[in-house]
């Protein structure tokens, strides 16, 4: 998605140790009408899916998952990340691991919302080894929903979760794919 | 707001300790037409301020501001809640205290994202004692930029958070304000 490259590079920042922050628009400050375009995008591209959920994680997702759900008119639902051990029989839960935090996260959804009638979309901003879109993954499958398809903003393409979902046969779309970048001189190469 | 008052009837559940749940069209799983008629009615309401900022706090905050935020055209910041002691000088930071988890949170907010040019609309889900918001409202006046209002979901009209706002001069529109509410019985009522 050109808006949203031209984007990652007007205001992407490159760090070392592999990070790329783009918390000016999408994951701290987070610029709107940007997302309703991404909205239209996704809505596009998975035109023919009968989703009726969406299915994000907080909180980062979230955000981007409220603007998008308003192309597809259907609610979203958030995994909460929670560190508590006294998970009781009413969630579906998955363990994540955060590199960002370096912790270990059980991520869980009411049973309430999330039902075999459901065809769910995941939507998230980042889309690395692919830890918390497979917790979502393994929640939605636990509640006997239909995954219809994966939205992310900004995928690395020379990280491993985006080749492992597509070789798994899920319908993945990225926005933008960062296929290298270079934190000496802040290059950012996209694939196309 | 009547649509709302209405859906917290259907879709409240009022339980023993003040508990209010609407996780199942607020704050877990989302309804974004819900939202988008909130965000209609917020603009109504502070139609006369120059916002050119939401501000929220993560995670439950963040789906309403963001399909408020599409109604004023204006970016959204979410204060992050954080636990680590290490935060650097880069961040506005205040301390906030979770009556749900029991525990006292520092919330940042980067200090690249609120200036003294900024105009700020508050928007959060639930309003009780106050503590997120007065929270936000540190982090705001530590930046300099301006509170022009506090817009919020559903208030616990018998909590102080509502009144010690009101008092303190800041516009706090609350779109459904519970007056009471009975457990045995399930009945709410709202204030008018």
């Amino acid at each position: 998605m050109e808006l949203l490259e031209e984007r990652i590079r007007k205001d992407g920042i490159v760090k070392e140790g592999n990070v790329l922050k783009v918390d000016n628009f999408l994951n701290h400050q987070m610029d709107i009408e940007l997302f309703d375009e991404m909205g239209k995008e996704f809505k596009r591209l998975f035109a023919d899916k009968p989703i009726n959920k969406i299915l994000t994680i907080e909180a980062s997702g979230i955000g981007i998952a409220c603007v998008v759900a308003r192309h597809f008119h259907v609610p979203v639902v958030f995994a909460k990340k929670t560190q508590s051990i006294n998970i009781d029989g009413e969630v579906y839960s998955s363990k994540v691991e955060s590199f960002t935090h370096k912790r270990v996260y059980d991520v869980i959804v009411s049973k309430k919302y999330l039902s075999p009638d459901d065809h769910v979309l995941i939507i998230d901003d980042f889309l690395a080894n692919g830890c918390a879109v497979n917790g979502l993954i393994e929640i939605i499958e636990k509640s006997g929903a239909t995954v219809e398809g994966i939205g992310i903003a900004v995928e690395k393409g020379w990280q491993i979760g985006g080749k492992t979902l597509r070789d798994q046969g899920y319908q993945l779309e990225s926005l933008a794919i960062v296929e290298s970048m270079d934190p000496a001189t802040g290059e950012i190469v996209f694939r196309h």
